[in-house]
């Protein structure tokens, strides 16, 4: 065996065996494949992509080039993961309302890059909150909050870290099955009975169109279904920004309001983090997808998903406080305030560009060296489809620099497309969940 | 400008500009643009390939990568280069016959990996030949002989030596225009201002379809016009070996009777060789192809043709009598002969496994280190459309080692279709000469 064979086979699109797939994943972990022979391998994945088996196959492989992890909770583990968003603080929601219905969420997160940091970081701009936990310590706080969140360590799937940073530097990203083995081998690595996706779609998101997410969404059920978990996909919209904070501490704050119940009944980010902690609970075999949305809106408007977020935070070493007093966030040095420039119907907020000036206040990492400023970021006023009066403000910029930030608020005036008539709905999908793909 | 972007426009299909081209090659030469990211790039190209401008561009990048000779003969240079084939001995009956009707031919040669050595391997087979002349001595040969052929330096071309060695570790050879812009830029760079393709199409050929080598050919004639030389591809027939013999000295002792006139009239390979020749006059301006085509074969048979060779390979340091007494080359020590099985019609010989037969018998590289065994090789007895009786001979092997030997004549057995009906005609083109694709 080969990888100039491998290669040639992937090539003329034939399909690779298990044994090629282990030998190709055993040998580029060892350092026996060189660079420049696997990025063309994957180069030529891109192309002519993997079949379902194959992607599997590849998957497991990733899964098993480190440690594999089995949580003993002593309950059933669901998981969640989101393919990346603006504004995406569902975690912070889902996850203490699945733990207040009696699933576990023993969380761990990597520290990716993007427009702003992972729960992680979200979760760091919280005074002495520890992500660092030892595996037993994390366990333990699992098993008293119902869910805890450590940053992944660096024996979880080697095979998924070398790999994406080649891919990052190739211009291999976008590819179904290498995106779905990199998220779902690191799923199920970290020993999650249920596996619950939110794929976003739309502008602010990496898949653009409903089509491109749902073969990404159907690939990692698949792939899950293989590996024995309990699975579901919902293809949700990422046309706007999802909730009204885009930064850190913002959206940590945003995520309480939600969980203290002040966000309205239809809101996006309730409806979506509803539904995502609902498939977490259908995983554990507790209902069907409307009775568990009934329970998970039950834990969310009593209270009791707040306290296990309240728990969570004490066990983690943060200070609990914060959620009754938002003071103890620290506040961003700078602000620039967005006004409307006339009057009309937002029929628009660009949910990408949103995302870059994010970036660019320092809310999310540009380099993996880089800094988050945990109190930067954007707080909108208004929400597509409102109306809005000439003068009135729209949104909010922070930052700790000031070095620049007029010309970042004054770009960023142009993601607001306010129109005489509402045709937000003729823009955007009228629908928050797009879609759900079962696996269970 | 990044390699990422221009990997994901590659990958896009989209055209690169000439500047992102030239910065691509500038860059893998200097070592800026790493390994993984140029073989990522190449996969792409064999993918969307490339557009005629862009192969240009390729082409004139990696020529100007190193040195741009001008060989100062006072004449019209021409040049002749081969994709390669199994007995292709035609440059040292080609560049002869050129030279002995006006036209200068300094011919610059590698020595690659093949079936057989290169044209410089070929003439080492000469006691005393040297293709180490300093350029200044090349050139006073040319000047007196017409033609002479030298190694080619370190300094021409590196970006091809690099890229190449990058796409035979990758699968990324089989692209047309990366397979253009490696030929062509080095043809560009020798500095000819004629150039002739021999496009080889057929089992023993890298091209196997008439139309796959088209593609190439016209792909070659628009780079050599777009840089301003006189261009002519020739596809010719590589379904059998080319020839009786397959090796080193004896292929040039296949060639000096070649130019003794000791070839039936229509044998493939005194009109391939006419042909060429032909079209390097062509290129001079010295005729139409028909009139080019008595003048060779008049160059030929009058012995004008031989007297070149000679003198070539007097100025060369070979010893010239080689051409009377063909004993001074050295022999072979070890010999196996093949004899019909049975009696009809020779309606074929696999010309790939011939070709690698001869590799096995040590008459070619595996590695860059390999050494050639000069008078290692096959010699035929038969040409296909032969009519053979049980018994006959049909061929001999020969080599420098005895080991392993009877498993290779043993094998070699099977490279010969004898059947009871004629059938060649069937099962290969009638032709010699498949098309000529001009651009003068």
């Amino acid at each position: 065996m080969t990888l100039y064979e491998i290669i040639t086979k992937k090539k003329h699109n034939a399909e690779l065996s298990t044994e090629e797939i282990e030998w190709v994943v055993a040998g580029f972990c060892r350092g026996d494949i060189p660079d420049y022979q696997m990025s063309a391998l994957l180069m030529a994945i891109c192309f002519n992509s993997l079949s379902d088996r194959e992607t599997a196959d590849l998957t497991m492989a990733m899964a098993y080039s480190g440690d594999m992890l089995k949580p003993e909770t002593g309950g059933f583990n669901a998981d969640k993961h989101s393919t990346g968003g603006v504004g995406d603080k569902t975690t912070l929601i889902t996850a203490p309302i699945a733990a207040a219905c009696g699933v576990f969420v023993p969380k761990m997160s990597g520290r990716g890059l993007g427009h702003t940091g992972g729960t992680i970081d979200k979760l760091e701009a919280i005074p002495g909150f520890r992500t660092d936990l030892p595996y037993e310590k994390f366990i333990a706080a699992v098993k008293k909050a119902g869910f805890a969140v450590a940053s992944q360590t660096g024996s979880l799937v080697p095979a998924d870290k070398k790999i994406y940073a080649l891919r990052n530097a190739t211009a291999t990203v976008d590819s179904i099955p290498l995106i779905c083995s990199s998220i779902m081998s690191k799923k199920l690595a970290t020993g999650a009975d249920g596996i619950v996706l939110d794929v976003k779609v739309g502008d602010g998101a990496f898949m653009k169109t409903t089509s491109e997410a749902e073969k990404l969404a159907e690939a990692m059920v698949r792939v899950g279904q293989l590996a024995g978990r309990k699975c579901s996909a919902v293809l949700t919209d990422m046309s706007k920004p999802l909730g009204k904070a885009v930064g850190n501490s913002i959206e940590i704050i945003e995520a309480i309001e939600t969980l203290k119940g002040n966000t309205p009944k239809d809101s996006p980010l309730r409806e979506i983090s509803l539904t995502l902690a609902a498939e977490m609970l259908v995983t554990a075999g507790k209902g069907d997808s409307e009775q568990c949305f009934a329970m998970a809106e039950k834990a969310l408007d009593s209270g009791a998903a707040l306290e296990r977020l309240r728990l969570m935070i004490e066990l983690q070493g943060g200070d609990p406080r914060v959620i009754d007093d938002y003071s103890l966030f620290g506040k961003a040095r700078f602000r620039r305030e967005i006004f409307a420039d006339r009057s009309g119907f937002l029929n628009g907020i660009a949910c990408e560009q949103t995302g870059l000036t994010s970036l660019r206040l320092g809310a999310g990492r540009l380099t993996k060296e880089s800094d988050i400023d945990p109190s930067a970021g954007i707080v909108f006023d208004k929400a597509v489809g409102e109306r809005v009066c000439k003068g009135e403000r729209l949104a909010a910029l922070m930052t700790s620099t000031e070095n620049g930030l007029d010309d970042i608020a004054e770009e960023f005036k142009g993601v607001f497309r306010i129109e005489e008539e509402n045709r937000a709905q003729e823009n955007f999908p009228k629908k928050n969940i797009i879609k759900i793909i079962k696996g269970y």
